[in-house]
C-alpha cells in the first residue's frame, strides 16, 4: 500500500487568516499516484486549523465574527501567565477543527461540489507546517 | 487492501433534522467484507454535519436548542449578501463535527455501548449525500 | 498492511478531568510495529472526548472555565428527564471533538513541537474506554 508524506508550509501576512488549500492538497494526491484511499490533512501547531467549508468572501468574515463572540481575544486567560498572548488561538482553532480526513477516488478527492479545504490561522506571521498523509492503493 | 466506498442518500422533511445512521453505516462496512480497519463517514455538503453521540430525543432537542443559541439564525450574516440565508447552517455544523472515523473490529464497528451514529443536517428538504469509504483487511 | 487495536482505560478521580495521553499513545504506536501510516484515537463514550492541544496547565483551566460558558451544567435540559443529569457532559465533548487521526513516519507520532494528545472526561468516575487503531506499513 502506498504511504505518502508531505508538508504544507504557511508564514501568513495577518495573525488571523484563512487560507485556501484545496489545490495544494489535491496536487499532492495526485503526486501520490493514490487512487482509492484517504488523505489526513492535519494542522501541526496549537493555534491553527484545518476545516472544510465554503470558499466565499462573506461567509469566512461570518466565521471569524462568529469566533471572535464565542472565543473573544483580550480576555484574562490563565495561559496568558506564562507569558503566551494567545489563548483565545487555542480555543477558535478547537471550534473550527485541526484535521480533516479526505476521501479519494478515482485519483482524485471525493468532495462535494462546494467543499473546500482551508487552513485557519489564529496566531501567525511566524512558520507554521500542515502534513498531508495519503493512503490508499 | 479491500478499499469499499458507498454514498447515502438524504433529502430530509425538515430544514433541519438529525437522522441516526449507524446501520446504514454498519451495512456497508458488512458488504465491505472488511474485518479490522476504520470507515470514514463524511458529509459532501457544507450545511450538514456527522457526529457520534446519543440516541435519546431529549438529547437531540438539546443539541438543537444549543446550537441555535451558539449559531442563532436569522442574523445580518454576510454570506447572505450573496442571495442565501443559511450562514448559521454553515456555523451548526463546524460545531457539530463534519465526518468521523468509525473503527471496525472482528468484521463490526466496533462502537462503545451509546455511540450512534447520526447525520446532522441544518439545510435540508433537498438532495445531499454522505460518503463512506472502509479500509483495511 | 498491519493493523493494531489496543485500548486505553480510565476511571477518572474527578467528574471533570483532562488526561495526558500522548505517550500511552505512542507506545501502541511503536508496540504495532507500523512506521508509516495513521492512528486513530476515539472515545467509546459519548460524555469524554480526545484532542490535540497545549500540555500547559493555565491553559486546560481555561479550555474547562470556556466550555462551562458555552455549555453550562444545571440547565434544564430535556435529557435529564430520562433521570440523567449530564447533557452538559454530552455538549462540551462536542465542542471538544472526539477523536484525532494522528500520522505516524519513520515509527513514531509525527506531531508538531507542542502537541499533545488529551483525553477529557466530563462524566468520570467510572470506567470508560478510548480505542487506538493504527494502520500501516
Amino acid at each position: 500500500m502506498p504511504i505518502h508524506t508531505a508538508y504544507l508550509h504557511f508564514n501568513t501576512t495577518h495573525r488571523q487568516e484563512f487560507v485556501r488549500i484545496t489545490d495544494d492538497v489535491a496536487a499532492i494526491v495526485k503526486a501520490s499516484g493514490v487512487r482509492d484511499g484517504m488523505a489526513l490533512v492535519s494542522a501541526m501547531h496549537i493555534t491553527s486549523g484545518v476545516y472544510v467549508n465554503d470558499w466565499e468572501e462573506g461567509l469566512i468574515h461570518d466565521f471569524q465574527v462568529w469566533l471572535e463572540k464565542l472565543a473573544p481575544a483580550g480576555l484574562p486567560y490563565r495561559h496568558h501567565q506564562t507569558g503566551e498572548d494567545n489563548a483565545d488561538a487555542h480555543l477558535k482553532r478547537t471550534i473550527m477543527g485541526h484535521q480533516v480526513m479526505l476521501p479519494i477516488t478515482n485519483g482524485a478527492l471525493d468532495l462535494g461540489p462546494w467543499e473546500q479545504v482551508f487552513y485557519a490561522e489564529f496566531d501567525g506571521q511566524r512558520k507554521k507546517r500542515v502534513v498531508v498523509k495519503v493512503m490508499g492503493e
